[in-house]
């Protein structure tokens, strides 16, 4: 297997921590935003919705999106909930982080440290994303007043898909964390599962 | 089981959708944008990530987000294909649906049918809208390509979940649909599915 991934996206981001929970290595092709690799891996059809991460498997087929390549890779493992309701829950959890959450929690983030990116951070629209984040955020302060992790007893695949860009939500993305103690202590909580790697490691 | 349901949305219509083709019926609660039963239902508690629809379980518990519902109330039925491989394709689809699809083709339709928001719809606004959805409809036309359903020998909820924004995306979206007739062809295909019923049925 073969793992088209970008270096600096919490979407590549997400699989890499996966892996390195189960202790599982794959065969990792960096495709950095910008560089020769990704314009190749495009022009070569290796990315079938022009983005990373994309999943290469054995037999030469394709998997694109982060979170349908969490759930590939983690069929099976302790970080998919044994129950039916809760495994609908997780994948709640994760369509949100990809139609809510990344467009502003990530947006933001890229348009304060991606130069290439400066000219769309107009005062209205970086006001406008803080607004909304600090909304995103305070749904999971509320969700996790009380219980450890997102779904479950157990850390699950939407831990990992939610820490992705939320973990750099205030260094990178500039929004006030110190309003979000239950969300800070289940960054945390991640952070010490045995295994974790950082977004550089 | 209830379903807070917004009649216009094509987030809600999916779930209908299948639920017309599994012959299944669930009590609906009408939730129109800017209704009283939507603010109701708020208020109440009712929609956690603050938006229809959510599905209300016997027990009180609520689930939100379409594709999440869409997940558990096809486990088991023949929406879902049985190889895991198709599962996580069908999962990537779905995925692809919330972060890149409906984010411009159910967009520009609102920015052209909704009038409180025409003040969003400047002229460079849909004309980056009207490209970007091109890109997007180009990616269904060459999967669609010498294939009836997008993952697998049947229909799966990765159609159901397409079709939802995509049928409608002509008429409501202004994209031009006479480019991409292997779309075309596939929301035909949808439509003649038993039990089918459309946005407004």
């Amino acid at each position: 297997m073969r793992l088209y991934s970008m270096p600096s996206s919490g979407n590549s981001y997400k699989l890499r921590l996966l892996l390195a929970f189960l202790g599982r290595e794959v065969e990792m092709v960096d495709v950095e935003a910008g560089s020769a690799a990704l314009a190749s891996a495009k022009a070569e059809g290796r990315l079938p919705f022009g983005k990373a991460p994309v999943l290469e498997l054995p037999d030469g087929r394709l998997l694109p999106e982060s979170n349908a390549i969490l759930c590939w890779l983690g069929e099976g493992t302790r970080f998919v909930p044994a129950d039916p309701l809760e495994q609908a829950e997780m994948l709640g959890w994760m369509f949100w982080e990809q139609n809510s959450h990344e467009g502003v929690i990530a947006v933001r983030a890229a348009l304060r440290c991606y130069p290439h990116r400066r000219a769309e951070a107009t005062p209205d629209r970086m006001a406008a994303l803080l607004e909304a984040g600090h909304g995103l955020l305070a749904i999971m302060e509320r969700r996790l007043a009380g219980r450890d992790w997102l779904v479950g007893a157990g850390p699950s695949l939407a831990d990992i898909c939610l820490y992705a860009y939320t973990h750099s939500a205030g260094s990178r993305g500039g929004f006030e964390m110190e309003r979000f103690p239950h969300v800070r202590d289940w960054l945390d909580r991640v952070a010490a599962l045995p295994g974790y790697k950082g977004l550089h490691d």
